[in-house]
């Protein structure tokens, strides 16, 4: 017979001494940055060691309590806030050990409720560089970001979270530990389990813990906000960049006018950080290291211009120009909630589909709303796209989002024509799950489910996420 | 009631028109590089197409008949060729397509029998690099090298196969097509599915086709062979090198002064490129942009040399010298069979440790068997050093390798002792099941386990491999 719902909170009381039941207090576990999921948790456990973690697991395993885990609840797909409203919530924020910072070796072991911010700011002052930055890293913690795979602004050069990971500890669906940290560059000795439990939204297990890779620092960033005509023009400079500084291009997004207006109206930065007015703009970013001349960018642009390419460019003179253009990138998202309702799209195409994409994609929704504003941004290196539209000036929000399905259809249809992904970084979580099983290869959603069930047989992890 | 060995031969001639089965036929599929493992198959299958591969192995797997994926029969440690001698080989030989060549969308979709060098032809003909460099290219194949994760010269700047693998097709246990190719950089949606058939050594999918990443190509190399004291400069150096040149610093290699003694004594090389006598040299490789200026080797250099790390280099002035220090590098493993028995050992630790691996176990090896010589070398910017034992001159090659045994066990416990690996690069395959047992976690044996039954519930996919 399952427990009830008084038998599982005095159950996790009994195992770590604390649980937290009362709604007041699971508000701030519940409530999440997009505000569309309001299902309630049965409890929140919130554990302090590894092994008391395990103790949870393999108890809620017995008893088949669904578990869901959460680091920083900054996920923008509902992976880690309740369903059903029977979950209990496994907070990792007190999982806070910093196991190791090792700089001359290149990496470091975190535990899982390390913030992210933190984790730069240790690497940073052992003297390295951890290339993660999202939008959320003041919040965002070290389990969730490897259980979403998080992506970012320096995936161009140095990888998502996925790539930045050496090795994972988790705890599995039955409480055992597996202990995969490792410091190792190669490891050929088995499957690639690591692997297999980032990116899988704490479905298969709870990460606790990872050692992560550092980068030497770079001794300075040559900046610049560049004046394109075309999403095409941006993609050809791409190019020609990626040729001249290969491994060192660490930023290449893209912008469009639309959106300095919009940061500009509402007071988010400033001053115009343009040169000129043009229809889109490419923030890019070329990392100088220790004893290597500069002008690598500053050169680059100046063959772009002889070829064409480029019109104007704002090239940053001082650590506070470029801390404006990247605060103007990092507030597109923020500053199109204060311009009205919003339909957003994470995705990816291959890198050379870019331009068809914002191209028929505005096409598209122009013909489906009149007047939407279209305001695609983001990691044009990448290949992803933060495909987002503003609703029509002065038309009302509840009605615009009432078409936001159709909206997401056109765009998820010509993604899936140019082969690539409903989405890039933030994952399936609740949100997605019904889109997933439409577009995805029905043999690897069956090899999903397999490996599931392989691993969590009595479904307890972090039930209908991703997979349903 | 299981199928005869005649049967089992007709049954593939029926579906696919042709079967091997002949052992004069087969020698080539059964014998291996190391000449360790003299199992006989029962036939070799060469499918041409992915349907056909479909189609064998469902067959075989209604009929329980095991089968073992082959590339090109270049892999180290047996996982290619038969363990109990009922198997049947799929040669992938015969999937020769390219499917596409994108050098500005910066991949290319090959089928598994294409060469390894006919795919960096193919990359270098489209203006682009395909950074996989291994001893065995000019046989390897696709298929094998990711089934393998493939390692080699490029890791360190590049990553291994795994890294440079953007999406897989692959036929399954069951006869479906996972349909995995992808040029996406970022796609979050489900379990990393790609990374868990990249180096299963073939047990949980046949790879019949795979995008890889393709990257700009430098404007041309800094070379140089780099004379120092010990294991522990080489690593001083390695570090301020990589702060310098970042991911620009392409290769960094460790070689002892045996090693160029044996290949000039072989004449394996035709001159010493080493510039003065040294116990240890780095062969050392930075890669220079379009556009970007040169000296970035040669200034770090002389940075080592003022710091008291570097005594004396040779810097490559012309392709010819740089070829000649990459054959120095590239014979190494070859010209120790020249000199007589030799007990060999594929390990990584994390890379500040390569320093007391190769300390320790030099004395540990000597302490077995005196006389015996240290050979060790190879990616030391990886942590992964072949380290490798010559048998002590004039001594009778047999008798020294019935000690190998004690040597193995030597290295490995040091090995275990310094966090590391097994086996860095070349796999489990059957040489090393009963170590890997030993010491790999149970826990991550337990899920590997299960993702194979999840995956292969009949185990007819190379069955005895890797898992035992």
């Amino acid at each position: 017979m399952p427990l009830t719902n008084q038998q599982i909170i005095a159950g996790i009381e009994g195992l770590l001494g604390h649980v937290l039941s009362d709604p007041a207090r699971m508000a701030s576990y519940v409530e999440e940055p997009r505000r569309r999921f309001h299902v309630p948790a049965l409890a929140v456990a919130v554990p302090t060691t590894v092994a008391d973690v395990q103790k949870l697991v393999a108890w809620a395993n017995d008893n088949r309590v669904p578990l869901i885990p959460q680091g920083g609840n900054t996920g923008l797909v509902g992976g880690q806030v309740p369903l059903a409203g029977n979950e209990v919530i496994v907070s990792t924020t007190r999982l806070q050990g910093v196991r190791e910072v090792n700089a001359e070796a290149g990496h470091m072991t975190l535990e899982a409720g390390v913030i992210l911010e933190q984790a730069q700011r240790l690497a940073d002052e052992a003297g390295a560089l951890f290339p993660l930055h999202i939008a959320s890293q003041g919040s965002a913690r070290i389990g969730g970001v490897l259980s979403t795979n998080a992506g970012g602004v320096g995936v161009l050069a140095y990888g998502n979270a996925r790539a930045l990971c050496l090795g994972v500890e988790a705890v599995l669906a039955d409480g055992r530990l597996y202990q995969g940290l490792s410091s190792l560059r190669k490891d050929n000795t088995g499957y690639d389990l690591k692997d297999l439990l980032v990116g899988a939204e704490g479905t298969l297990g709870i990460i606790t813990a990872a050692t992560l890779k550092l980068f030497p620092k770079p001794e300075d960033y040559e900046t610049a906000l560049v004046n394109v005509a075309t999403p095409d023009d941006a993609l050809q400079l791409f190019h020609a960049l990626s040729e001249r500084a290969g491994g060192r291009l660490t930023a290449f997004e893209l912008l469009p006018r639309f959106g300095i207006e919009m940061l500009l109206q509402h007071g988010m930065i400033e001053r115009d950080p343009a040169a000129s007015h043009a229809p889109w703009y490419c923030l890019i970013e070329v990392s100088r290291m220790r004893g290597t001349p500069e002008g690598t960018l500053v050169d680059g642009l100046a063959a772009a211009v002889d070829a064409g390419l480029v019109a104007d460019a704002a090239v940053a003179g001082s650590l506070r120009e470029r801390a404006l253009m990247w605060a103007a990138r990092e507030n597109l998202s923020e500053v199109q909630s204060r311009e009205g309702a919003s339909i957003k799209h994470d995705v990816s195409v291959p890198i050379a589909q870019v331009p068809r994409l914002i191209g028929e994609g505005s096409l598209a929704a122009a013909r489906l709303v009149p007047g939407i504003r279209p305001c695609p941004f983001g990691h044009m290196g990448d290949g992803n796209i933060h495909f987002n539209f503003t609703q029509p000036a002065g038309a009302d929000g509840k009605a615009f989002m009432a078409g936001a399905d159709a909206v997401h259809a056109a765009i998820h249809e010509i993604v899936a024509r140019l082969g690539g992904s409903i989405s890039a970084e933030h994952g399936i979580g609740q949100l997605k799950t019904a889109l997933l099983k439409q577009v995805k290869d029905p043999v690897a959603l069956d090899m999903m489910r397999a490996i599931k069930r392989a691993l969590d047989p009595n479904g307890i992890l972090n039930p209908g996420k991703v997979l349903v």
